[in-house]
């Protein structure tokens, strides 16, 4: 929202208080809503996990469903550009969906709270049913793609598109119940596990 | 347990009480658990749900716990009796793997609520602990089972066997997020789209 001008406007002038940031509160705030559920989570926990009272909190924050509103967009905004990218780029549809798979590993990877946050919305507020709109929306791309490959002779005909898009990205997401970030990580290692899996099975040898 | 002979037994003559017997009890409560949460759920919600009092639902359990208990075991037991079958099955590792792969989609398909319940446990109290653990048992096994393929030179060389085995069954999994049971659901052709998909991958043509 744009701040009418010559006022420093409420946000501008919150970005100076000092303690946490906003930016550490959404980190903490997003952990916290990942450890015990959102719906299990009050602004009274949060502020006793920060050490800080409650009206600390709404300095920086109108409410509870901002935090995850905040949360689900950063995963979903990085996860929009990448699909972005697949959707305009050249080349065959296959390329261009092993680009997204990749692309979106380094997202899981790289936004991790926040992606987990936005995988386990089941929809019961509004900003759920929102962030529940932009993940149709994600998926939508990603059918449009592997149909796309499937017409160009690239991917198996011997699976129905939506059930192929569906078990992809069911492995792709599968990573954030497992993975755990290491200072010797090799993310690029993963992207590739991934994507080698998925395009081109476990199984080394053809069928007996 | 074994009750006393000669004695009905507390769980024996619970079996009679008119009403919800305790096979529907535990269904109805293990689908309110995955809709609000396992601790987002009450007896008090249970009984609301079903119309009748905390007591009556006490007749037959003793505690919300022991519902969560009975509904994680419901799903742990089908799953281990698939492993069990594929673990002393003569014939090569990667074929007793796809054996296990397909034997726990229909495991998935069949109790899809428990292995919902399952697959959302966290670890907070005993009982969910245990289930993590027995989790962790049956993972163990698919990892052995991916080293041993692997070993025989039918699994990829290329990902390390651990995240073979988590990429694989992060996929399996991943279908109790869309799946929905359908009076003309084809199971046996879910199992044969996991199958393909995992073990041959997604893409026909070998790399450009």
């Amino acid at each position: 929202m744009a701040t009418a001008p010559g006022s420093a406007g409420t946000r501008g002038r919150r970005r100076g208080r000092p303690g946490y940031d906003k930016e550490t509160l959404l980190h903490i705030a997003v952990t916290l809503f990942n450890e015990r559920g959102y719906d299990g989570t009050s602004m009274e926990d949060l502020g006793k996990k920060l050490g800080i009272t409650k009206s600390a909190i709404y300095y920086h924050v109108d409410s509870k469903e901002e935090l995850l509103r905040l949360g689900t967009n950063r995963a979903l905004d990085e996860l929009f550009a990448v699909a972005a990218d697949a959707e305009v780029a050249d080349g065959r549809a296959i390329d261009r969906l092993e680009h997204l798979v990749r692309g979106s590993v380094r997202v899981l990877v790289e936004q991790l709270p926040f992606v987990t946050l936005l995988l386990r919305v089941r929809g019961n507020t509004e900003v759920e049913r929102a962030a529940l709109d932009r993940r149709r929306e994600f998926d939508r791309i990603v059918g449009e793609l592997v149909w796309q490959a499937e017409k160009e002779g690239d991917v198996r005909p011997d699976v129905d598109p939506a059930t192929t898009a569906r078990l992809l990205f069911g492995m792709v997401n599968s990573i954030i119940e497992w993975y755990r970030p290491r200072f010797d990580a090799d993310d690029a290692g993963l992207a590739d596990a991934v994507a080698r899996i998925a395009f081109d099975g476990i199984r080394v040898n053809g069928r007996a």
